[in-house]
C-alpha cells in the first residue's frame, strides 16, 4: 500500500527556522542573456554556493538535528557517497555526534576525502548492494545510529524544500517553478513549498530522457522501479521511493524529459553567460526550456533551483564527447 | 618627460555616479575554505559577474559617458579585440553612438562576434601593429571618431577605480587590497580609490612573473617596455603607460610576481571552492597569498579584485598542459 502524502508547508518552514544557523541563505541570481534567449525571466536559485556546494546540506542537516538527544547519540549513517554522504557527515560535525557513511572500496577517493573532511567515519564495504546493506545493518546493529536516508525520508525531504521556500519568498510571482528530479527529495519540498506559498505557480519536474522513471511513474499512475539511468546529471539516476512519489502525484503539475545533449547545451551557457560553476543536474530544467518541452513560456517568470557545483573539472561532458 | 599623477578620488566618485545606471553593482564574495587555507580573511569583488563578463564595462562606460555630445557624436574608436572592444561597444550601443572597433585579420571569430553582437563596427586590418595603426587612423581622419584607449585614458582609469570603490564602502576596514596588473589602469584606480577612502589599506599589484614590466618599472624607477609576455594570464600581457606608471608609483606600496604553476592552481582553486568561473587574471592576486608573496597576511582581511570571467571553456588551462 501506498503511502498517504503528508509533507506540510508547516514541516518546510519548521526546517527553514532549524537549519538557518547551519546552511547559506544562497543567492537568487537572474541573466540578461539567458532571459533573451528563453522570452522568458529566469530566477535562478544557487545552491551551487550552499554548504558542501549542494542543496543535499538542507535536507541532512535538518533530519540530524531534528532528532531526539537520545536518538542522536547513538550516530546517524548512510550509505551515500556523494553531496549527501558529506552533507550527512557537516552536519553529525555541527551536532557533535558521528556519521558512518558506508562506502564501497571502489569509490573515487575524492568523495572518501570530501566525508573524511567533515569528520565522517567511512566504513568501506564491497562494491554490491549485499555487501553495502550488510555493513550497514552491522554498524546499526553495533552503535543504535538512525539511517538517514537520501531522500525518501520526510525530515530530508522538508529540508530541500526550503531553498523553495526562500526563492518564493524573494520572488513571490512566479508563473513556474521547474526542479530536476532523480530521487524526488528535492522535487517533493519544492512542489510543497511553492504550492503552499504560491498556489498559481506552477511546478514542473524536469529529468534526463534517459533516466525517466519518475515520469513514467507520474504519467502511468504507478511507482515504477528505475530503468537502466544513462545520464550525464549523476544526480539524478536515483528512483523514486514511495514518500516521495506520494507527495510529486499530489502536488506536481507535469514531469517532461529532456535529452542528453539538451543537458550539456545548457550546462554550458549557464558557465558561459552565468560564469558559475554547476553540476549537470542543474542544466535539466534549462534544458527543459531550450527545447521547447514546456509549453506557453514567453514572458513568464520562471523559477530555477541550480541543485549544486561539485563538478570533476578534469572531465567535462562538453571535451569527453 | 613623465606625466604627473592627476587621478582623484572624486573622479572615480564622479565616474561611480556616471555610470552607476549602466553596469553591475556586482557582489562581494567570501570563501570559508579559502579562508582556511590562506589564514586570512578574503573579499573578493566578483568582476565576473560585471556586463560584458569584466570590469572593462566600467572604465568604457565612464570615458564614452563623459565625453561631450558634440565629440560623442562622431563616434568613437578602439583596437582592443577582448574585454575593453566589447565594453567600447556596448557602451557606445547605450549612448547611440558608433563604436569602431579595428580588429587584425586572425582574430578568433567568438571575439569578433561579441563586439558585433554590441553593435560594434568591426574594422578589419592585416594582423601587424603597422596595418592596426593605419586602419584606426583612417577611420579617425574619416570620422572624428575619439579612441578611448584600454587603460592609458584617465577616465578609463576613473571607472576602473569604481570596483575597488565599491569594495572598500562595502568592507571599509580592510588590511590589504590585492589588484591584478597588466597595463595598469585597473591597479591606477584601484589604488587611488583604496587609499582615498582607507589610507591605512595597503596596496599591492600582482603580476605574473612572465609578464613583469611593471614590476620591473616599480622597482627600477623607470617605466620600461614590456619584454616578452609570455603568460596564461592574457589579460595582464600589456605594458604599463605613461599615466597608469605615473599613478602606480605614487599609490601603490609594492608589486610582486607570481609563478605560471601557482597561478594555474589558484585558478583551480577558485572554481573549486567558490564555484564561480573566473578568467587566469584573476587568479594572479590568489596565487601571490598561495606562494607566500605578500608577507604578514595570517588574520588579516583581505580584497581581492576578481577581474572578469570570459574564459575558452574548451581549453582550461590545467587540461592543455
Amino acid at each position: 500500500m501506498m503511502p498517504a502524502p503528508t509533507l506540510s508547508l508547516a514541516q518546510i518552514e519548521a526546517a527553514h527556522e532549524r537549519i538557518r544557523p547551519h546552511v547559506h541563505l544562497t543567492p537568487v541570481l537572474t541573466c540578461a542573456s539567458l532571459d533573451a534567449l528563453t522570452g522568458a525571466t529566469l530566477f535562478f536559485k544557487a545552491e551551487n554556493f550552499q554548504k558542501i556546494g549542494a542543496f543535499k546540506a538542507r535536507g541532512a542537516t535538518n533530519a540530524i538535528f531534528a532528532l531526539a538527544p537520545e536518538i542522536a547519540a547513538k550516530g546517524v549513517i548512510t550509505h551515500s557517497s556523494g553531496n549527501h554522504g558529506a552533507a550527512v557527515a557537516r552536519a553529525a560535525r555541527l551536532r557533535g555526534i558521528t556519521a558512518h557513511v558506508v562506502m564501497p572500496s571502489n569509490t573515487p577517493k575524492i568523495k572518501v576525502a570530501n566525508v573524511e573532511a567533515q569528520g565522517g567515519r567511512v566504513v568501506t564495504c564491497e562494491p554490491n548492494l549485499a555487501s553495502r546493506e550488510a555493513a550497514a545493518a552491522r554498524v546499526q546493529a553495533e552503535t543504535g545510529a538512525t539511517l538517514i536516508h537520501p531522500y525518501n525520508d520526510l525530515h530530508v525531504m522538508a529540508g530541500q524544500g526550503t531553498a523553495a521556500l526562500e526563492l518564493v519568498i524573494a520572488v513571490p510571482d512566479l508563473d513556474l517553478m521547474l526542479c530536476p528530479v532523480g530521487g524526488g527529495g528535492l522535487l517533493s519540498g519544492t512542489a510543497v513549498a511553492t504550492k503552499g506559498r504560491s498556489p498559481q505557480t506552477r511546478v514542473i519536474g524536469v529529468e534526463p530522457a534517459q533516466a525517466d522513471d519518475a515520469a513514467r511513474s507520474f504519467h502511468g499512475g504507478s511507482l515504477l522501479p528505475s530503468g537502466k539511468p544513462d545520464t550525464i546529471a549523476d544526480g539524478l539516476r536515483g528512483a523514486l521511493g514511495d514518500l516521495t512519489y506520494a507527495e510529486i502525484t499530489t502536488h506536481v503539475d507535469d514531469i517532461v524529459t529532456v535529452s542528453e545533449a539538451a543537458i550539456i547545451a545548457a550546462m554550458r551557457l549557464i558557465w558561459e553567460r552565468m560564469k558559475i560553476i554547476v553540476e549537470p543536474s542543474c542544466a535539466v530544467p534549462l534544458a527543459g526550456l531550450l527545447e521547447n518541452r514546456i509549453p506557453d513560456i514567453a514572458g513568464r517568470r520562471i523559477g530555477i533551483i541550480l541543485t549544486g557545483g561539485n563538478v570533476d573539472l578534469d572531465r567535462l561532458p562538453w571535451q569527453t564527447a
